[in-house]
């Protein structure tokens, strides 16, 4: 198949207290031609997780060779664990025409941006901070303390989201998954993915 | 106001056979931002054409004078006559905030690329060349040779679409439209026109 049917690669990245995994949700049911990637990670699984669903649970020498060997496309560690995006389940997706969704963070984007560079970089922020506060807070779950500390990485995630192609404001989750979807729609419609539309009209042609 | 709600300059560029009028009216229809950009000509008005609405009606001496004094942001003579786009109307609507649609031919079209980088150009082809042929053909204005003649210039005209942002298949007016629609959507999301609200959010971030 030509590249125009190949599927791009999305990496959708945003603080906590924007209200992103809801946009991913919403991203996921509003197209069939999207896939969300399933991360690796050598933590142990908690009961309710399934492997190959919520994550490849690979032993930490078994990550360590696909990071040598250049299989992983980011990784980071994190309290003593790996996490990372294995590359192999990503093309496949993408050679069968799918989009395919990776919601990571900053780091691991950048990452990705550097080792593919048609990747499209999508940062979502909140409306304003007060909104993130007030969505931090309405969790419930977090004290004064941690709501503070979540905002002050917020503040540092954002200064990273120039590096980012778009920024998407997630003001309601259907105008974000919309704005989303645009950028996806616009991907496919660039010059670059419509080379083969443009030689076949040229075949056509009589010289 | 800050950039990010500057308007956008859409080029809108395309063989005849491929309904590029059509599309145009579903734009300007579909969307309350967009503004489509009004020519300058040297040519005399038909009856039916209003100064203004139709053609800004110019001298030739005046119109080589805003070629001169760069006040053109794209010219091209056709058969004795200059044709343009006078770019004081056009600066003046973006500032306001509308999306501007120029419609205009490859020619001018890069020129504007060269002048304004970013300028969104989007190529509209028809679906194959026959189906090209069968609206030329549809028309029934036109003899065999003249048909013709316009499909080779056609051809010529899909060689230069690869110096395009776009290129959006017209299938029908509806998905055409709304690709042109995703295509300017996401451009007011890109990093650099969402700056403004970037440092609205990190300006409310405690240091």
């Amino acid at each position: 198949m030509r590249m125009s049917n190949r599927g791009r690669l999305l990496v959708l990245s945003g603080p906590s207290g924007t209200g992103k995994s809801t946009v991913v949700r919403g991203l996921v049911q509003h197209s069939d031609r999207l896939r969300l990637s399933v991360s690796a990670t050598t933590r142990s699984p908690r009961g309710y997780e399934t492997e190959g669903v919520d994550y490849f649970f690979l032993a930490a020498e078994e990550f360590r060779r696909r990071i040598v060997d250049g299989e992983m496309l980011e990784y980071a560690s994190y309290n003593g664990n790996y996490y990372g995006t294995p590359q192999d389940a990503v093309d496949a997706w993408l050679d069968e025409g799918y989009d395919v969704l990776l919601e990571i963070e900053v780091q691991g984007a950048l990452q990705v941006k550097e080792r593919r560079p048609d990747a499209i970089l999508v940062f979502l922020v909140p409306p304003s901070m007060k909104e993130a506060e007030a969505r931090l807070r309405g969790r419930g779950s977090e004290d004064d303390a941690t709501v503070r500390a979540r905002l002050a990485i917020a503040a540092g995630e954002i200064r990273q989201a120039i590096h980012y192609d778009y920024i998407v404001v997630n003001h309601t989750v259907e105008q974000a998954v919309e704005d989303i979807g645009a950028v996806l729609r616009a991907a496919h419609l660039s010059a670059e993915a419509m080379e083969g539309h443009l030689e076949n009209l040229l075949a056509e042609c009589p010289l």
